[in-house]
């Protein structure tokens, strides 16, 4: 039995922000000020070398839980944050950077990287949801989804393959290598982002994971820039996407 | 000089719609119900075999006069709607007829007859602006976009290529046979709709065509399902788009 430990909170701008920890794994809670209100769940996967309140995860929160009114959460990957890095972490961030100085691709090394996280965050991911679904404000009968790009696709992919709880995801930004056969078990709906000009990733790759999963409701958003470039205007796509599905107007700006 | 030629005018739920006559082209103007000020004009291209009335022309139109508060115009296509066909036109919807029955490939008429199509339609559309833009509520000096998918792509392209009053456009569902070449030419921010399982437009068309566009800010959506199931969320997103470029708050429906 998993429970979710709250160590601090603030209030601002009508989103409650609740740092938390489930099995010595931190997360943050962003939820509607205005009450215990049940809504549903947006389970948002940060990207590689950032953490649980990077500027682009709590813009993205704001966005949900002020234009829709959802509960946001965000954990630490392992590594990341407030998260000690195994010697493990330590040999493939050194490797990363070996590369990027000699202008070798990054992409073997981030595919292989992010795999493995994969593989530890995937229960840290299924044991938060467990206990964040026993606070009376989410409950276990409500909406589940999850946003993550980068490597937030990369955990976010095989956890939402064995994760019949997560009925809507937004992915993006990654290969195909050890991502396209657990896309292929997926059906909910999912948006898509790819950038059409990434110096990492080949167009054919990103298009052959989008082209992986078996979503009868898919949706791709191919935007012309690098890798780093994505609109921020995307993020208000998600968020519709999620409101769309989860019943509930979205009120972000165009 | 082109004048517009008014034959007749109705208001419903904060919509006028006057359908006019520009050099004895038969066009629809939809504008706010709310008065004479002055707001950007988007001008919509309507699909092969269907007419500036066609059901998702008003809808769409719709969404833009009510959440925008735009004007939007669309004309009949050479022999559409309220126009004559010439015996050329009679040859090809034929050809395309024969193409259906017998199973064949509709692609090369539809690519042809098109082209032919978009040679007498430019001239129209550009006299059929000069004559809107005469109108105080539209003016010389406001933003034009342009938003056609199937047949109002093959017109819309080249028109758009030509006309430097079009600043930004939605196009989408054709083949880049004839219109990668204007392509080329359109620097304007643009949205492409294709179709990820068309049965008419081969994938990697559909991609080649929006590959072919300069504009710096492009954006792809692509969805899951045949030619003719482009999601109803996707006139929406075209919405946002020429709100976020001409400058007013889009307020339709997630």
């Amino acid at each position: 039995m998993h429970s979710v430990h709250f160590t601090a909170e603030t209030t601002s701008n009508g989103v409650v922000e609740r740092d938390f920890a489930v099995d010595g794994v931190p997360g943050v809670l962003w939820s509607p000020a205005s009450g215990p209100e049940r809504a549903p769940l947006v389970l948002m996967g940060h990207g590689g070398g950032t953490h649980k309140r990077w500027p682009a995860m709590t813009g993205r929160a704001r966005l949900l839980v002020t234009g829709c009114g959802f509960h946001v959460a965000c954990i630490d990957a392992p590594g990341h944050g407030d998260r000690p890095r195994t010697a493990y972490d330590e040999q493939e961030i050194a490797a990363l950077y070996r590369a990027r100085e000699a202008g070798e691709p990054e992409g073997p090394i981030v595919v292989r990287y992010n795999a493995q996280l994969a593989e530890r965050a995937v229960p840290e991911w299924q044991a938060t949801l467990d206990a964040l679904q026993e606070l009376p404000e989410i409950g276990t009968d409500g909406p589940v989804g999850y946003f993550g790009l980068n490597m937030g696709t990369a955990i976010g992919v095989p956890l939402t393959a064995v994760e019949p709880r997560i009925t809507a995801a937004v992915f993006g930004l990654h290969w195909p290598d050890a991502l396209a056969e657990p896309a292929k078990q997926i059906t909910v709906p999912i948006e898509f982002m790819l950038q059409w000009d990434d110096e990492h990733i080949p167009r054919a790759s990103g298009l052959a994971l989008f082209d992986a999963f078996a979503s009868k409701e898919k949706t791709l958003h191919a935007n012309a820039g690098r890798h780093k470039e994505l609109p921020r205007f995307e993020s208000d796509s998600a968020v519709r996407f999620f409101a769309r599905h989860f019943g509930r107007a979205g009120t972000s700006p165009a």
